[in-house]
């Protein structure tokens, strides 16, 4: 991929969590009205990431499918889960494909966040094209691209849509249409892309670069000790100082930040991610520049 | 139970939905702390309800507990499924309570919310005690308390605590202070009932009393085809006019009220309720005066 090879087939994809039904209900309406995400310059391909899953408005079935994608794990001869087998599949699917959008929720309160796989130059302009039309979009760049098993790993123009807060198992309809329409300026900016019109923004972009993550306070059995604090709760992408408090344990003693840097937490108490060890993600708050273009 | 019969023994239970994590993580810090929860005049046993959904963080493992509770059902010799044969064991061990406090959260916008069993005069006595306490304290009462299966149906002074909104399997701080803070006050009210201090209140109560529910539009397989309108969604309590927009189809179309009655949703948009093919309670509003005492 590079600046003058242009997007051919873009895929759309929901329901990789299955219980995540935002993105599940999009893509059955793209499904059904395919001129929606129909663009001039490419093919556009709408998939369901975990069809047994949704049917059963859960998460996953055995594992969480969003970190299946490991090339590694993919090339392995066995595959006994449902989700590796499911991640095999889509991975197959998604070949001939140049650029996807996994359509996910979240619920913290994150407003609109733009996931990119890393710091591709064409994945920059992108979310500069989108953030000019969607002032409230943030933009995150996850450290792991390669590692981290991401369906949106599978391709160098791989995104992934989050949107919150909203709970598990339900749909809100004005979330659903800033969905739709973030989707539909993403299309247009493969679109403007493609023609040679993405231009380079004059603005700096806002970028919050994931650092790692922090858990919950727990026992030793790892029962939970704490919450998120009323202070923290609700307050993704505000800065977090050394003294800060973070968490609030349930006899009412205050936990605070003690690193000395200042942070940008994210996922704060997201529903699946206790599972995962992981009470908010860190972030560093980082200006672009498109000077070089 | 009448006026002149003390509650001897209350029980508080959590986590009769496994997923409803307020309820859990706060019976077990009363278990670990049992003072907080002493009065003198009456002994209080705090339960986990389903412990087997709770370990696995959902709402239940074969049905739902909480419409477990049927007399009939309960009295059947067959008890198949993990939840008909807990209700069993939960029914035995509340044999002996005079008084059960359900704690429950739901993904609505419902606040805090005391849902009495039946209006037994001392439940409107007592729900009258906490709303001068807590104003912001919604009391309903279900129309089917006999019928309904709900634990807290098991004795004659039960009440449900619903507290929203809040996504399943997370906590907040704030809302867990919440809800201790009025099981607390729910607990002196019961000190207070037991030694003739219950006053009943010169201003009126305000009561949500259920009368039905309304399902989301569907196709004729049972899909959705349209959500909570955004000009209902988060406005439970708020009076339903004619006329006034429910829900939006995915295609943007607004499906109105047609009743003639004007009614105060409640449940609007609880995660739960879907497979139940319910978008929302229907509630009348009525104020009950207690001139009679």
């Amino acid at each position: 991929m590079t600046h003058t090879h242009p997007i051919r087939r873009a895929a759309i994809v929901g329901g990789t969590h299955g219980n995540e039904w935002t993105g599940v209900y999009l893509a059955k309406k793209y499904q059904q009205y395919p001129h929606l995400v129909e663009r001039s310059s490419f093919k556009t391909q709408v998939l369901l990431g975990n069809p047994k899953a949704i049917a059963q408005s859960k998460r996953y079935i055995d594992k969480d499918l969003n970190r299946c994608f490991n090339r590694i794990d993919l090339e392995k001869s066995d595959a006994s889960t449902y989700e590796d087998q499911q991640a095999r599949r889509l991975a197959q699917e998604l070949e001939q494909v140049d650029a996807i959008v996994d359509l996910h929720t979240t619920t913290a309160n994150m407003g609109a966040t733009l996931i990119l796989r890393d710091r591709h130059p064409l994945l920059l302009q992108l979310a500069a094209y989108l953030t000019a039309q969607h002032p409230d979009l943030k933009v995150c760049c996850s450290a792991l691209s390669q590692g981290s098993g991401y369906l949106s790993g599978l391709r160098e123009l791989g995104m992934t849509l989050e949107m919150g807060a909203i709970a598990q198992s339900t749909l809100d309809a004005a979330l659903f249409q800033t969905t739709e329409k973030i989707v539909a300026s993403i299309l247009d900016g493969f679109e403007a892309l493609n023609q040679g019109q993405l231009q380079a923004s004059n603005s700096p972009l806002t970028l919050y670069q994931y650092i790692g993550s922090l858990d919950y306070p727990r026992t030793e059995q790892g029962e939970l000790r704490a919450m998120i604090h009323p202070k923290r709760q609700n307050r993704d992408y505000e800065p977090m100082h050394p003294g800060d408090p973070i968490f609030l344990t349930f006899t009412g003693e205050t936990i605070p930040h003690t690193s000395n840097e200042i942070v940008y937490p994210i996922f704060i108490n997201e529903a699946a991610y206790y599972e995962k060890g992981m009470a908010m993600g860190l972030t560093e708050k980082q200006q672009i520049t498109f000077g070089s273009y």
